[in-house]
């Protein structure tokens, strides 16, 4: 089974309901066993124990939440340096378009990063003009479809990669997946 | 007068029209000199003669174009370092929501930033759910009303800043407007 | 007086000791107001109070710390959109060269462009191969009299801003002084 | 074989120095076939070849320069997702500590992220006070030996992440190493 762990933060409901998709997305991938948690219920066990993470926050002041960098600044030191080689992507909702999700999703990587994983955003669009390059963003509530779906589209790929670069699934590979990767483009 | 230099870079007429918006929005206060500038049509003399710069350029890769950082790249070496305290800021288009205008927003003031430049943001929001808090963003052209809204309070606000902190006109102070500067927050 | 807060969180003493260097950079220009404050020490009629800010972070994971972000993100939300204006610079100390110092004055722009604030980097270099273009940093206390030099100068160049653009004072701008701004350039 | 490949653009010859340093570390894997090329020596068969790649760039504005950026934009479109999956990592020089090299990775990095890699830092010290945890960086020429080993190290880690997650050789994998990771962490 490939280990996903989906770890969040959340004020409002917003970046939670972004995780429930991602999860949703994960689990679109046969033999994929997925961890929906929020800070609170999340310890260095879960840390320990993912093969891959998708690491969502609220948006605030174009940075990752404070709670959010609680959690990782409190992890046990001893284990910095012994986790290396996981996969990671990132996920974060604001209040406008222009918010700054994209920031956060860059201080949320260079978390992923110093820790140790290797990350990664997503190449497909999953609607007109709509793509997770950098992880996925939102605003407000992801209500949109094309939102929606960008969140999915992040958990599956973190379940093909992680499938396919850990446990060596070579029909995991995204570019060997028959589904339609770039809506976008009218194909 | 405030002088104000619009420059951008396009390719398809998306970061040229978020241009031409921001210095629809610069001309808005009056006593404000706005030059509209492509970077085939600018050189060395527009910068030495700006106050204030929006700097534009299409997202490639996350990132500023080639073109617009070749502009910079070659700017002559004997005036960096001779140019600081000028006012900035940036804007960008990309294919897609998620596409990586923030980041290239973020490129746009390293370069502004590195020249000696002072770099803002805008805080009010000009539509339900957008804002520009780190430059103006477009997926593709710049179409609706709340999008086009936030390139030109960028233009607005950067001939305000200008006004107040080069030229120490306290009436410019966007604290000392009128006009309604969060829309999205139902006042 | 021009009004300068320097606002630190510091957990080894290392980046508390960037904090003091700043302020006594930040007191070369007369008229200076200089505020010297950690987290603890400080609330939001500090940051109402001051012209200008130099804010500064431990590097943890390439990103502000989570106690200097929650001193954020529990600022009054009332007061968000009614700060806009003041002039702020960042600095952050890390345990390497490579360690991410640079990422966490990213983030720490981050929330002070969010905040209304207006963002400078310095030109000048304070020694051979040494500069603070995007803020302060060091690696792990500041030992090297260019390192130190950097954060003084850091902290002058944010009274002159200050000085120049709030109050309008024309001889505290950097281009008017007579101090050697490059002395890695061997002028 | 793992294919490996160091791709660079350097005007002063010590980005390409830096990417000397890392060819070497690279070869240090056994059963490494490593490509050293300047962007005038490589074209898109090269992109298509490698399994893992090293990008380094000089750092202009704290950005990636344009000749390295025009590589990028003009590669063939229809390429573009078709080339996900590969490993990739960053190196950038600057005139200056302080000078902007993080932030050039950062840049490097949102070229790779967007073209579909996966990218990652080395969590290792190389010396007293060195990392490369989001790319190796170097002030000019890198000419003390923990900054040459820093470079080392991440070719090096970049061959045992594509030998281990492309090749599935678990006997590559950096935490089945016997070398020192932490020679600053007083061993």
């Amino acid at each position: 089974m490939t280990k996903i762990l989906v770890l969040y933060h959340s004020n409002t409901q917003n970046t939670q309901r972004m995780a429930e998709l991602i999860a949703e997305g994960a689990r679109q991938l046969d033999q994929s066993d997925v961890r929906l948690r929020s800070i609170s219920e999340a310890d260095h066990t879960d840390l320990e124990w993912c093969d891959g993470i998708a690491l969502g926050s609220p948006t605030n002041y174009g940075c990752v939440s404070w709670q959010m960098k609680q959690w990782w600044d409190q992890q046990p030191i001893e284990n910095w340096g012994k986790r290396d080689g996981k996969i990671g992507c990132v996920f974060s909702s604001a209040g406008a378009w222009g918010g700054g999700q994209e920031w956060t999703c860059m201080s949320l990587m260079s978390i992923l990063i110093n820790y140790g994983f290797l990350v990664f955003g997503v190449t497909d669009y999953t609607g007109i003009k709509f793509s997770a390059h950098y992880g996925a963003i939102s605003a407000g509530f992801p209500e949109e479809e094309r939102a929606q779906e960008a969140c999915r589209r992040l958990g599956l790929r973190l379940s093909e990669w992680t499938a396919r670069l850990i446990y060596g699934r070579e029909e995991a590979h995204p570019l060997n997946q028959t589904y339609h990767r770039f809506e976008d483009l009218g194909k």
